[in-house]
């Protein structure tokens, strides 16, 4: 699927803000890719449909994670975490999208994931990094991210923990899973 | 097993700086039993014992993590966490506590646990907040820790995970599981 297609079907499910997020997290994940030699076609059509689920019922998102058989823990946190692997599902059956590397990368953008690969850090980095995000510590990721893929996802787990114990919220398995893997990584 | 007899026990075992911090748990668990209406007798044992194992050497502890089906994660994180079960496992084979309500006091009382009942709660409270314990937020936790129990598990797990992820140490996941557990009983 070319860019234009992409955008076009993406941005009839998104806010005009959260389209132009979905541009910074698109321009970010192929400078990432290019300076990274990742495939920047993947990177930048996963960037493109990263939220595309963002904006459905927490109703529907709730009966896709069940009868997909997605994780049931997803559930008990908190809904915001729904929109990726549904997302991942949504892209495939109603965006035709079928490549797995592009649906994983989707997958696991928000939440991490102890197997992320070199494309999933990508995007899960330009969705924490794009040039709209305004936030206390963004731009020392920023910087790192074009130096050390892995300590950038770090420093953006530690700081997504941290924000979370602050406001007393749950915080995703999964994402503490990435965080103790990607440290030994180092 | 009386308090004086438990603690020649404990002497032989430790430094005495780490006698010393013994006495302090002890004596803060007691206060928070008391407060709690929690058995102070159990509480009191449990904080003495809580740091039998915390100088046996790293092949000791592994051996017995092994044989004893201990879950094989722990060989995994630092072995700072090994004290607490293998010191549950110690304290009833060598010092012969066989109460089981102490002796899980003592193995949670490092890693916390999403299970912990009250007399755990206190064990693993006092050994953070007793007198000796100069750090950064202490003193808050050792407010809180006689107004809410909860709560001030609640701040301790907080500050131990944010101490851990600046340090780049990675965090036992039932620590983790705790602190969700924690928050959403409050």
């Amino acid at each position: 699927m070319d860019r234009a297609k992409a955008l076009a079907l993406v941005k009839e499910q998104l806010t005009d803000k959260r389209y132009e997020h979905t541009v910074g997290v698109m321009e970010t994940a192929v400078q990432l890719a290019e300076k990274y030699g990742v495939d920047s076609r993947k990177a930048e059509l996963a960037a493109i449909f990263h939220d595309y689920a963002k904006f459905r019922s927490k109703e529907e998102m709730r009966k896709i994670i069940i009868d997909e058989n997605m994780p049931k823990q997803l559930l008990e946190y908190h809904s915001e975490l729904w929109h990726a692997p549904v997302g991942a599902y949504l892209v495939r059956t109603e965006a035709g999208i079928l490549d797995e590397d592009i649906l994983q990368a989707i997958r696991f953008h928000t939440t991490g994931n102890k197997d992320m690969n070199m494309l999933d850090k990508i995007v899960f980095l330009a969705d924490y990094i794009e040039p709209g995000r305004k936030f206390p510590g963004v731009d020392d990721v920023r910087k790192v991210a074009f130096e050390n893929l892995n300590e950038a996802v770090v420093m953006a787990l530690r700081n997504t923990i941290k924000f979370l114990l602050d406001k007393k919220q749950p915080i995703y398995p999964d994402t503490l899973e990435t965080y103790n893997t990607l440290i030994r990584c180092q």
